[in-house]
């Protein structure tokens, strides 16, 4: 086989532990916790329906592909949960030791392909990355409200906790913002979220 | 919200199906086995780093978009393993009344896309899907090799069943073709596949 299939089937290979990294949001019909393959795969087949929500016009397949590697680094780094305040302080350089690692597998050019798409996203200054967040957030706020808000139950979620996280979302879609405001609403209504 | 909208919410937490839809092919470790979502992913990630093996330049966004949509029908129509004669047969009507029904929660233009998309990828005869077939075959053949042939050994497979089913990877791609038969002869040497 040649060098640089041989890297990438390499890579291939490491990236399938990300199968094994749970997030806190459940599966509709909460039996069971979510992955980040998954959570990635139902991201991006959501962009494909819903770019057309964006802001900005976006590069549908510039965001698809920073959806597809934005949580590679959780591979190593673990999944840090939105409201967990000491986790998110070490985040950072847990994931950027996580992406030396885990991106230098691939042959070079590839390696600071996937790493570019990953610090843009983080970076969350492009419009592809502002509307790849706002992916990000929707999918888990979707799968929660089905749940009849058993996520934000257990972890007693507050709603200014929700409302900073999406403190950038309006940017990405004003129209996508509007539809998890309702939902939110919602839930704070129901007493699933806490409105303190 | 929005009527379009709300179509496109019902239709993304209806997908979320797909994460209990469970493959005969095992993770790396070999600790359980595959869903479909996580398959799909790991097939668009592959796509992205492999596309310059295709035989013929690919539009890797539309190729992207057919692997996120290819097993959505299998929400209602089950996973056919490869090499099961009996499931086969009905795979195809099966799979069309799972294509008439989860398709048609979408505003009519996008389920015409997404449909479109799905008879595509079964068709087989664009580059584009005999390029994102090559990931559907590749993807588990990596995986099984990894896990020193337990899926194989495990179902009795024979090469014969292993070339039939790969009858067509060669026009989407020589290259990672090349790839697959090595690690196949390397199987069938180990005795992990049957060679009759």
């Amino acid at each position: 086989m040649n060098e640089r299939l041989e890297k990438q089937k390499k890579f291939i290979l490491e990236i399938d532990k990300e199968k094994n990294i749970f997030r806190q949001t459940h599966l509709t019909g909460y039996k069971r916790q979510e992955n980040d393959a998954e959570h990635s795969w139902h991201m991006a087949l959501m962009a494909c329906l819903l770019s057309e929500y964006a802001n900005e016009e976006v590069d549908l397949l510039h965001v698809l592909q920073m959806i597809l590697v934005h949580d590679l680094v959780e591979i190593d780094a673990g999944d840090t949960y939105a409201y967990d305040d000491a986790g998110n302080a070490t985040k950072r350089e847990r994931e950027e030791k996580a992406a030396d690692r885990i991106f230098s597998i691939l042959p070079e050019d590839q390696a600071k392909k996937m790493r570019d798409l990953w610090e843009e996203f983080e970076a969350e200054k492009t419009p592809e990355s502002l509307f790849a967040h706002v992916m990000d957030n929707f999918q888990p706020l979707a799968l929660n409200d089905a749940n009849d808000g058993g996520d934000w139950k257990r972890r007693n979620v507050k709603k200014s906790q929700i409302l900073k996280r999406n403190a950038r979302t309006k940017e990405g879609s004003e129209e996508i913002w509007k539809c998890m405001e309702e939902i939110i609403d919602r839930n704070v209504k129901k007493g699933n979220i806490i409105d303190e």
